[in-house]
């Protein structure tokens, strides 16, 4: 059977999620649904990781199996017109091994969150980025995000409810930026725990507003515990960027 | 009566355009209700220009009186939160002199149109961008865009219903970028026609996608008829950007 990557951009606001639930909407279902209206099969499509309601990809990366072969051009425009109007687009579509896997494979997780900084509403941004009104320094944001880099252990930026066996991850590279009003947090590991990086950047967020120092992150980190942590921030705000696969690192738990 | 400026973002989807309609919501009816409800007065708001239903906004800018004075930063954060849920913000409150005239006195307006240029449907830019599946040759684009440089008598590019006396419009900047999968087209001129910038980034995709030469806009321009014109581009695509004020230009008709 012929298995298939396909590569995702979605608006996370209509969706539960990624996973298929019971409670509504999910990105996973819409795709199934799609190739299931297209090519007569109802498959299992294996994200490469979950995002919450209301997060949004630019590259999210599934596979699925068919029991026939497909051009894969077909594939995605075949899938992007059973999937309207849901905001799912089929970026590529491409013929894999039936060895890969979307998840297991990815050795590599970008994400960017996106913060506009400012006294006004939202207009074009909103459901796009988190309007925060006090003026941030994304500089000691930086500065402070700095102390997360490398292999931690991220107790105090995980969820209550975040399945993965060990809260021990290697965070590669942790940016702020400031674009005018703007300013974006870029993150990239092999993976991340259940909302490691709303917390990062909730905890970023009072470092940015004076409430902490950067030097504070190193505490927050060393407390290990959930209640150390900024607020969480929104789903909104945040892009599942890009999954990378190859390399030839050891896998972390997940 | 002291007279307020205020620089305003919108999205223009869920409008029939900038301008009071009886068909529908506008952004100015929209502004005028919010104005009502904060202050109590029912005014005149007075944009520096019309957009149409669909078209954004990032700094369209508009004045109106008040009997009373009142602080910038609570006409702005106060319209704010009336304006709500309606995706219209105000991102500057400004006191004016009494002269001064949104629409009248601007010297420059400044335009950007979003294409964006691959086979996969849109989801997070879904009405915020015209999405064009065959590949376009942008540099081309931007080679006949320099055609239109300068001052013209547009009536190829102008709409039927345009009210403007004269068809003549001096262009002061007409750019073609790529970033990407996106295409930018920037426009900047004391004024434009109605239909102007779609007119004409309907005609650049015509070159862009190699229907046309880049030397064929100088025919399509001297044609002076509507019918020589590219197909008009859908309105989701474009975003007014800015206007500016000052300057010592002779005005143009409009």
């Amino acid at each position: 059977m012929p298995r298939y990557k396909i590569t995702l951009e979605y608006d996370g606001g209509p969706f539960v999620g990624w996973q298929m639930q019971d409670n509504g909407p999910s990105v996973q279902g819409a795709v199934t649904d799609a190739i299931d209206a297209m090519c007569g099969e109802r498959v299992q499509v294996i994200g490469s990781g979950r995002t919450d309601a209301g997060v949004h990809a630019l590259g999210q990366v599934a596979h699925f199996d068919l029991s026939r072969d497909w051009r894969c051009d077909k594939i995605r425009d075949g899938l992007n017109h059973h999937l309207r109007p849901a905001p799912v687009a089929v970026l590529v579509a491409e013929l894999v091994g039936d060895d890969f896997h979307a998840r297991f494979d990815a050795t590599e997780r970008s994400y960017r969150y996106r913060i506009v900084n400012r006294r006004a509403a939202l207009a074009l941004d909103r459901g796009r980025a988190w309007l925060v009104h006090q003026p941030l320094d994304a500089d000691a944001m930086h500065e402070g995000a700095q102390v997360l880099v490398g292999r931690h252990d991220f107790t105090t930026f995980r969820a209550a409810q975040c399945q993965a066996k060990s809260p021990v991850r290697t965070l590669d590279e942790l940016t702020v930026s400031r674009y005018g009003e703007e300013i974006e947090i870029g993150a990239r590991a092999r993976s991340f725990l259940h909302h490691q990086i709303r917390s990062i950047t909730g905890t970023l967020k009072k470092v940015g507003e004076g409430a902490w120092a950067p030097g504070d992150v190193a505490k927050v980190l060393e407390a290990r515990d959930r209640a150390a942590c900024g607020p969480v921030a929104p789903p909104e705000g945040l892009y599942f960027v890009r999954v990378g696969y190859g390399g030839s690192e050891t896998p972390e738990n997940s």
